[in-house]
């Protein structure tokens, strides 16, 4: 992205915030070197760190405010008592316009809650959703809900799949992404209603979406498909157990080596490819993970990433914001809306507080 | 064991049948020599397969059947148009008395269809589920339900909580295993009303259960819990999901060895501790779900195994025979029953057939 634009920071959201903000702020700023950083979170704390950065200082504005939302603040909460935090003035500077996106690896439920509270969601979108890149035998997996809608309605799974098929087409590439909606087996008769509902609705769609029916949890990593949807639930869990069997393999691996003097020395010779594949698995490489179908760029990054994944995270909302995402999702859903005439009702404050609370 | 036993199996079920069924029986008579199995299906193609195995014609009987039940049929057609098959034949021997277990490689939905239709549920339990092993970081992890009930109420993860952790004390020898729920995040207002409900049985419960709350996707392999306990629905996407990236990480891994001279001559001296990891990782080791909640011991194979695998899945009917583990699952219940008066309606032959149908 050559013109300048401006990115809003949650500083203090992470197990290791501020420190991987401003270091993968100072990263990013090489990649991206139209960027202005607007830093929201404890000054003091932020100018001891910039200090030494006067490149960043030269791209950066710091707005100082104390409150933090904690990882274990519940969103209802955080809604209701965290309106000076980090977490809140950040998503508003996008709302305001002073920012095109925001980057948080804070309270995931706390920054859902607020986001939708703030930005609102797109027109005809009744649910935003997280999605997220996997990495495929043959390339990349896009896949959503990772975890922001615990149950999901067929309407929900349909937008799901509109978003993430734009999302593909912007973040990947790809002209015609296919689609496949995530159950226990291919036949038509398998899963919840919900999933055979939705299934009708995406056949049957005026929508001209790449169809492929039901997938797999295997086809996530077989690349059947490039968007994958499901309901957060199942996202999150299935999020969560790729990333655990990428660590046990890694960990497996590690020990081995470890064990035997001859193995040690043999790597010291395959080195240089191991690392490739510790690199294509690295899930550095996939952190960022897009808050999709609101009036605005909202970028997760995960709580535990470092510098390196936290400027990966930026690089996701550069992207979003260059290829017009919103707009292109926007585009799709009038057709959908004036061809399917689904109702939307847009969610009062009253309602996005009490579904945030139990989350 | 030592005690003679005979165990029922489905030559004709799976991918690769009679075949791997006749190989894998060669194998697991090696390991159990006091075994006697009861093939059903094909005479002529299984007496060619045992021509050259003297040892394995000696502890096996043939009862000859045509009917197969196919990949592709539905749990509900199964149960009413195959009561002649292999698979239905090789179930009823079990209820009759002639055989103490029974393994398939053929068709789960109908496997479990027509299991419980002939064995029925063990007393006090309103569904049966699939439990499995998974290799974990710090040993193994049994997991259920595995895919045998798409949508589940709170009380039905109490049972799965229940017999999975009778499971873990009979299949891995621990003491007192401890259960976690699989949820979305630990916080006790996550998730779905049937994970909060079953969590509170389990938590105030007179069950002696080591119940240590809710769990994640990446406590799988952590080890976290010995016992994770979900709905089948995300624990078969659960499944397919962590094999599907464990197959990743090693195409990533051969694909970058092959790529390089140097690293394959470093392979070479790493290739004893290398095939560790593999055989760690090797689902063949992990084949063989137990169907736990039935009246009858119910061991179902991967469709896609060898003879190995199909082997171990053997292992698995025979490890629960010897340890009584429905007799331990009866026990157990009848506290829970006895304490907590949860009513138990018994499913009548339409509801079966009625439920199997969208399967």
């Amino acid at each position: 992205m050559s013109a300048a634009f401006t990115l809003s920071l949650d500083a203090m959201g992470g197990d290791y915030a501020p420190e991987i903000v401003v270091k993968g702020a100072a990263l990013a700023r090489e990649r991206y070197p139209t960027a202005h950083f607007l830093f929201f979170g404890d000054e003091t704390k932020l100018k001891a760190l910039f200090s030494h950065d006067r490149a960043l200082m030269a791209c950066a504005t710091i707005r100082h405010t104390d409150q933090v939302v904690t990882g274990d603040t519940k969103p209802g909460q955080a809604i209701r008592q965290g309106r000076q935090s980090s977490m809140w003035k950040a998503i508003e500077a996008v709302k305001n316009g002073e920012a095109a996106g925001v980057v948080s690896a804070g309270n995931t439920g706390a920054l859902m809650a607020m986001s939708k509270l703030i930005m609102r969601t797109l027109p005809g979108i009744d649910r935003p959703a997280i999605c997220g890149i996997f990495p495929s035998r043959i390339g990349e997996t896009v896949m959503l809900d990772l975890g922001a809608n615990t149950q999901c309605d067929a309407r929900n799974l349909v937008e799901f799949a509109i978003m993430g098929e734009c999302f593909a087409r912007a973040m990947l590439g790809l002209e015609r992404p296919s689609v496949g909606l995530l159950n226990i087996g291919s036949e038509d008769v398998k899963g919840t209603e919900a999933l055979r509902d939705a299934a009708q609705v995406l056949r049957g769609s005026h929508l001209d979406i790449e169809f492929k029916g039901f997938v797999e949890g295997d086809d996530i990593t077989k690349g059947t498909v490039d968007v994958v949807v499901t309901d957060g639930f199942t996202g999150n869990v299935a999020l969560k157990t790729a990333e655990g069997t990428a660590k046990l393999f890694s960990e497996f691996l590690k020990t081995a080596i470890r064990s035997s003097w001859l193995a040690k020395f043999g790597m010291m010779f395959a080195l240089p490819v191991l690392s490739q594949v510790m690199a294509r698995a690295d899930a550095r490489r996939y952190n960022g993970a897009l808050f999709v179908g609101l009036n605005g760029v909202v970028v997760k990054s995960h709580g535990g990433t470092d510098a390196v994944g936290f400027a990966n995270a930026i690089g996701v909302a550069v992207d979003m914001i260059a290829r017009d995402l919103n707009g292109k999702i926007a585009e799709e859903l009038s057709h959908m809306v004036a061809e399917q005439e689904l109702p939307v009702a847009e969610q009062t404050e009253s309602q996005i507080v009490a579904e945030a609370a139990p989350q």
